[in-house]
């Protein structure tokens, strides 16, 4: 019944991958294309697009609804994808028919995939083809329910698939099946057309139902097969507690992957990776990170506990956090270290340099071995411009420094602590621009007596 | 046996609550009396004298241990609930009788309810007193025990509860049975003292077991029934992790809810809501978020990871975090924003405004697109008092500032970096407060020279 | 076939524990030897040696690999061990025999250990050793597998351990048995070099196998027995997984044990504790805190959320956080508090001493009462050389201030906000190095005319 061997035979074949992307959404209760909500900050149908493009899909055709300009844009950035508009939601048979235009080139294969079941691979989709190429002209992706109530059952004869029995419509019998239909299908190119234009809509809601093309591809003599996958594989979204359930066993995927190559996740449940995260061997992540898209961290790094970094590289043996925040542009050199409290943004740090307090790094560039004292920040903007400002090699920049950027800072400056820097600094000079300290004796005291005495009153 | 239409047949009678809140809870191992013990930042005792409120309780009785001021006081914030102190410890029903005050008044329902289990809810209240008004004199409420060692079995024939059996009192055949005690109770208030009046104490402990009104009612007479409820609603907290798993479910509760009416929670595990916490439609809500009592958050905020709130009001749109904690009596504007290690307490942010980084906001009003840069800090206490910063509309603070309270800074002003600002500043004005730069060339290379060679001697 | 009141009579026999240290990992993907990798910030190595010291180990023997001086040193830290070197891997009984000068000792008992089973308790091992002192000559420590396949299984008659089976070897029905080996074993002392001499390598894979020591010891007319634990007292770590597991499973131990002492973890499943952390009673310690080793909280105490701690200890009733960094050799007072986005290290706080916000104190030592106003940084490092601050008994430290070490501020001093204090401040003085405010009327006006005109350009 199972297929474990199809990818290898599926390669030379081409393939339509269309994609339903129409659903409404309702019980997202959301101003958002329920497709396009994220998991893995990647949304769903960006998902979708990616895997099917993973298992060699050679047209890819997107079914969305109507006024869904905003889904056809986000499919545009995964995928060179014709859009199909369904105009009414006349069912799952009908919005694949919406693609009836590319349906018509007859590629080899046709997978029906779903852009609202985000954790489908590639390595499904391959399998799910298997069977086309060895006779069967539909191929159904099935399960075994933990719980089948509510699912359609697979209806087999041996290898043979009969029928996909809709829940209500299932006998008593029926409903003791465990094996449940997934709701992707694949059909064979040359036939898929003339099958799904059988399917009709003589039922209870009207509606035109893809699961009936099984028996119809058997009332014309062909055959139609099943492939098994595990429950997550099409695990399908509907409201916003499958959303998370969806997030966290990608979470998982993501996070054990990253494990058995060789990183250390203390705790892997307090850890959110990106889809596109890269974490290099003998890195280490302490509890309590999240990685936003666009991370690199190269072999060694460690990065603490309370760290958030999004399109950042990190270099080997570089250390950062616990309570650092890397912005986009950030890139953290060799042994470099980011402390806590500290955020960059539009920032390169050299080999060796440290910022290790309180501190805002943002459009600068840090040479190799700066020293960065706690609660420096870089005033990069001025309400109109952002500005940069550049450290050269070796340079020390004391505590509490205001950098006002354009500015460049030589190799080996000093700047005192708590100055504002507004012209350039000269490698090797000192700088300072502060206020200088003058004591009042006894002041204090003559303030907190007043004090207490105005309290009393 | 269950009943699940009851609440609409109840709503027209009177009901008397008891609470029992007396007991000592010494394996909390903790100076505070264990019904004062939190989940989601409100008291267990809040919990269910609020839940006996929304169940529709016309009398409240709380009954309290001796010494138990604090108890009582707590009572007081939640409901207009009458005090009874147990004075010993004799048992459930010597507990109850200790509110023989408020029993005198016959109300028509009778809910003897736990402060130590605080996860009933009111629609269960309901459902308990449901056969009151169908002939039951006394009604339990029980659940089906994943493990029932330990608790007490309910005997049924048919729908009638014939006898509470402790678990050592318990036959081997009764001991299979695993429908179980979840020890609240409803009485018909006309038979309610008459019938925990025979309540005796001849057994092992020598103590009074409220059980006992079963098999007490059905002797003289009366039927007894069972309400069957999920055991989680009838959870007990005993010790630290006791109140830590109630925390958990009472967390998983709140967070569904959340999440079913519209709100996305990336990661729902690692997200704490408070009782009261209030998230609006489209609300994002990114991994790693705590909220405090008090926090409401309007349609299409988004907070991001690792960001505290406590008393705070967020407009629509706005974004909070990462890494910013809002302490009690911030109000967030539309679209405003606020950014990583930024703390702001009294303070309120027009439409627009933007605080973006390392900037302590204390007793402050901001006005719309006001831009605050990294750094700055209000200094609004001396030592004695707190004092207002007020900031109009499209003024721009310069980087590390200090912003000396009381202070006025008009609209469109510029402050610039690294100031110290003391006096007012007038709208369209710039104001400055910080040392001119001084450079002293080849100073760093010096002094770079001198401490080597202090370090080599 | 158990074995549960051994403890008691091993304690005046004399115990070898040969810690088996020499695996490669190779499915880490590391390059740091397994042994090494930590759980609950000590490594599993350390686990295992101060378990085994704990258990009464009156000798301890590390069998380790060529080239692992790291492995030795770290086994130097936790116990006066004694080194071998398994030159080559030749399987657990050649490993075992690496240790053979410590085996001709004849201790009465032999505990052979893994480095990598690093969730074994002192009392599994002192159980383990009973039989030991009631005749047997080798016990085999077991465990009833949820999922049997791949162990060995453990072939009993009555009480007497036959053999132990690879599941390789297992016929259909010895395949049937949970009862599997969990890897440790003990022998007694004056037979277990003449039994483990005897074992062979004539197998597949020519591997001398500690599990045959069984067989042998029964073919020489001796008793073999079993001491059956829980599964996660087995645990073994081959891969970054299992090691994410043993980390879990450890957590939830010393969470559960804190909790059950009067410890209040609001979402225990987000604390991360050290193997040395000790919190007092009635400490409160809320969502997503980490604790790092080192760190002593006396009762009372409450940390709040996204805090972080190492080398720290907390007075009685001080709060720490939300969002507070505390390093080593810091030390809070009664009462005292440390707020958000506040580091410190090498830091004393006085009793009621106050540092709110975004503030660094490193090599400080901080009065009583004192209150440190938000933004304060001390500038404890020129690039050379580290510094101290003292600050006297109730002064205060105005916001923003830049504290120059080294400093002495003396008691009830004033430092007024944004100042840089380079030279010690006096008793009762005030002091100020800050510039003084200019204002220029209309400047910000014009300056926003010129800037938005530039941007239509």
């Amino acid at each position: 019944m199972t297929t474990s061997d199809a990818s290898a035979q599926t390669s030379s074949r081409t393939c339509l991958a269309i994609v339903l992307a129409a659903g409404e959404g309702t019980r997202m209760r959301s101003d958002r294309p329920k497709v396009l909500h994220e998991i893995a900050n990647r949304s769903m149908l960006g998902h979708v697009l990616d895997t099917v493009r993973s298992a060699g899909a050679t047209r890819i055709a997107v079914v969305v609804g109507p006024n869904s300009e905003s889904v056809a844009k986000e499919a545009a950035k995964h995928a060179a994808a014709e859009i199909f508009i369904q105009e009414n939601r006349l069912g799952t048979g009908h919005a694949v028919l919406s693609a009836r235009e590319a349906l018509a080139h007859k590629d080899d294969d046709v997978i029906v995939v779903y852009a609202d079941t985000p954790l489908v691979s590639a390595e499904t989709l391959a399998k799910l083809r298997g069977p086309l190429g060895r006779g069967a002209a539909v191929v159904s992706l099935g399960f075994e329910a933990r719980d089948p109530a509510g699912y359609g059952r697979l209806i087999m004869s041996g290898d043979e698939l009969l029928d996909i029995r809709e829940h209500r419509d299932a006998s008593e019998a029926e409903r003791t099946i465990t094996l449940c239909n997934g709701g992707l299908m694949a059909l064979r190119g040359d036939v898929a057309l003339s099958i799904l234009e059988k399917i009709g809509n003589t039922n209870a809601k009207g509606e035109y139902y893809l699961t009936d093309a099984v028996a119809l591809a058997r009332q014309t003599g062909h055959h139609a097969a099943v492939v098994v996958v595990p429950e997550a594989e099409v695990h399908g979204v509907n409201d916003r507690a499958q959303l998370a359930d969806a997030e966290r066993m990608l979470q998982e995927r993501l996070r054990k992957a990253a494990m058995l190559s060789g990183v250390t996740l203390v705790a892997p449940e307090t850890v959110f990776l990106s889809h596109d995260t890269q974490l290099g061997r003998d890195v280490i992540v302490e509890p309590h990170v999240v990685f936003g898209p666009g991370v690199v961290v190269e072999p060694g790094a460690v990065i603490h506990s309370f760290s958030h970094l999004e399109g950042a590289h990190i270099a080997t043996r570089a250390t950062i956090g616990p309570f650092a925040r890397l912005r986009p542009g950030t890139s953290v050199g060799e042994r470099a270290k980011v402390g806590n409290f500290v955020e960059t943004k539009n920032a390169v740090l050299g080999t060796g340099a440290k910022v290790g307090h309180l501190t805002y790094l943002g459009d600068a560039s840090i040479g190799a071995d700066v020293n960065i004292g706690a609660g420096t920040i870089t005033c990069n903007y001025d309400g109109f411009g952002k500005y940069r400002t550049e450290i050269g090699q070796g340079a020390f920049i004391g505590s509490n420094s205001s950098l006002v950027a354009p500015l460049n800072i030589g190799e080996g400056a000093f700047i005192g602590s708590g100055s504002v820097i507004t012209d350039d600094v000269p490698g090797g000079a000192l700088a300072l621009g502060r206020g200088r300290q003058v004591v009042k004796e006894g002041w204090a005291t003559a303030f907190r007596k007043a004090g207490l005495a105005a309290k009393k009153k």
